[in-house]
């Protein structure tokens, strides 16, 4: 950790990943961590991730504390990571994927996947001695954030759409963090929460979307991954993408593990969006190197609603290099394979998360999973986040 | 498994675990499972054990099958147990029990500790042949059943309070499920669950209170405390107690390792219930054997809200016998304390979990918790379960 560096994709200028800092502070861009020989080295690193696996100790996403680049000498856990991978026998039959697995990732802490990237960031802040963290979120990562923060001893602000559903936002209020509601669009959410850390002094925009430690945590998945399939992973992953936080850590984790000769190869990364919000689908589709705005309508799964992803460019060049693909679903889709999933294999997901079983289907249809092929679907988000979706059917 | 047996505990008959039945099929008493010789012989059960432990594989409950009185051929799994034990640093210190952890039973397929009995009692269910599971539930067994249910390709059918919260009802459902609700006692719905298996050829009875398999899935809550503590495991275990089959499944997995040798000695086991609800702490304060009428009222526990457990001689029979105690709890104390673990140590559980945290503030101003001992506190439901619940304050 001791020498990890936060490069600015813009004006190329390094930083310190132990200064309190967000984004470029010359330019204002998005700052990317620099993987530090410590850990880029792979004898060094297959050394620290054998003793890790082997030990056990501590559970979840710190058996892989070594590989992370944070400051993990005290981490702030709640129990994330570790979650199961369960077979879908059912589902699986009826679209043709003999071998469909899904890994379960709203078994975490507080119901999302968000909570690997969160346990990393709250840890990297509390380690810089930041006293306030400010973040905008349409619910999952909001929730997230309040609960490390009040386990950390950390103030929270978390900004959210004023249309969020009452149940995450409420949520959200029980961790002791400050909600503050906006109006308007999800990029206003984000402008508000920024707005207020330039005016206080002390507060850390801690984005799940800018943070650069944040797919520290996330990164774990591929970990995960690799060691449940006892690194021969599923030849597919797909997963719902909005700003890509779970998608961008499996990249970079699977990519590490091959780097480390652990693995021979990575899986094709696929991504599922909404027909209503699809930029990243749609610029890959028209096979451009970055995403351009496009028409938007609301859309059920909330979780990946966003029309100007903060690292498209970067969502793209994964899924071109690992040889994924992707697929946009309608709502109605999207609400027939929330219940599918529960009535016939016995998993509730949010809608956010059935966006990408979905999507299987779609691949399915397209032919993109071989017969033999092994295909992972990340459920994202527990089906209890947004009970009034569940009763309103 | 092949020879497990089913004792009546009232006219004494034996009966073969390889029966469809889920009482007494002379006297409708309740069947209690007897050890095995091949699972009590101490030194093939320990043997087993560390082979199951060291494997890992299949990961959870699973982990512990041969241990498990049930035909474990074809396991129903949805990635039940491996739950995170946690430390709660700032509720401990308020507490003044500086060794005070939580083991989070919510991180469940379904959000709640029922999922490991249900997997359990699911397998067995679906080996002997059984087509359609008949449960009654004040919600949470409900979900579990219903998932299970859904996974393994059986019909289920779950008469539940009318007065159960909304969303553990739509829950329910969601996963393809009859709902049934009856109006009246919990007791009623009961009753009206017995009926229809009397009336319908075919439907299996099986309910977590009587059915003897769920026991052996509970029970794997003790031997991952032993992993988790190095078989060392705390001096303390509290958790919620309605017809307490988390607590006796818990009792008979400590009860188990020491008479493996794997541990010297077992937890206190102690109870936390609602003052609205509280036959058997009342019970266990007169030094009763068993719990008798008393005058209940609603409380916002509803898990626990059991005014004539079925179990109850037993559950006071391991308070005894473990040194464990108990403590009835206000309403305004378990939703002070849900409200103060989510915001000191960001886990936010349903009040049904709470009236345990709020319980272990009672223990300790009795001083029951020595300064050294380490506490460990089962957080049962997922806070998200009752979202009604939150809005309200």
């Amino acid at each position: 950790m001791a020498d990890a560096v936060l490069h600015c994709s813009r004006c190329r200028k390094d930083f310190s990943a132990r200064e309190v800092i967000w984004s470029c502070p010359d330019c204002g861009s998005m700052l990317e961590m620099v993987p530090s020989p410590h850990i880029s080295d792979p004898r060094r690193r297959t050394r620290l991730l054998e003793a890790a696996v082997e030990a056990g100790h501590p559970p979840g996403i710190w058996r892989f504390g070594p590989m992370m680049q944070v400051d993990a000498t005290r981490p702030v856990s709640l129990g994330e990571g570790n979650t199961p991978v369960v077979k879908l026998e059912n589902l699986g039959r009826r679209m043709g994927i003999p071998h469909l697995h899904a890994k379960l990732e709203y078994l975490a802490p507080t119901g999302s996947f968000k909570d690997r990237g969160t346990s990393a960031m709250v840890t990297q802040a509390r380690a810089l001695g930041v006293g306030r963290i400010v973040e905008d979120s349409s619910g999952n990562a909001g929730a997230s954030f309040a609960a490390y923060c009040a386990a950390a001893g950390m103030a929270a602000t978390i900004f959210v759409p004023a249309s969020a559903p009452r149940a995450k936002k409420a949520q959200i209020a029980c961790y002791g963090a400050e909600v503050v509601e906006v109006q308007g669009s999800r990029e206003a959410v984000t402008e508000a929460a920024m707005a207020r850390c330039r005016q206080e002094d002390g507060a850390y925009y801690a984005s799940h979307n800018w943070n650069p430690f944040f797919l520290e945590g996330t990164k774990t998945f591929a970990y995960e991954v690799a060691a449940q399939f006892d690194f021969d992973p599923p030849e597919h992953v797909i997963m719902p993408v909005g700003n890509g936080s779970l998608f961008l850590g499996a990249w970079r984790g699977f990519g590490e593990l091959r780097g480390m000769g652990l693995l021979e190869r990575i899986p094709k990364l696929s991504i599922a969006q909404a027909q209503g919000c699809m930029p990243i689908v749609d610029a890959h589709r028209r096979g451009l190197d970055k995403p351009v705005a496009i028409p938007t309508s609301p859309t059920v799964a909330g979780g990946i609603s966003i029309a100007r992803p903060s690292r498209g460019a970067l969502i793209l060049r994964a899924i071109r290099e690992s040889g994924g693909s992707g697929a946009a679903v309608t709502d109605a889709e999207i609400l027939e394979y929330q219940r599918a999933l529960a009535s016939t294999d016995g998993i509730l997901c949010e809608p956010t998360s059935a966006a990408a079983v979905a999507a299987l289907a779609h691949l399915a249809r397209r032919g993109f999973f071989g017969r033999d092929e092994r295909v992972l679907v990340a459920i994202t988000g527990s089906g209890l986040k947004d009970p009034g979706a569940l009763e309103m059917r």
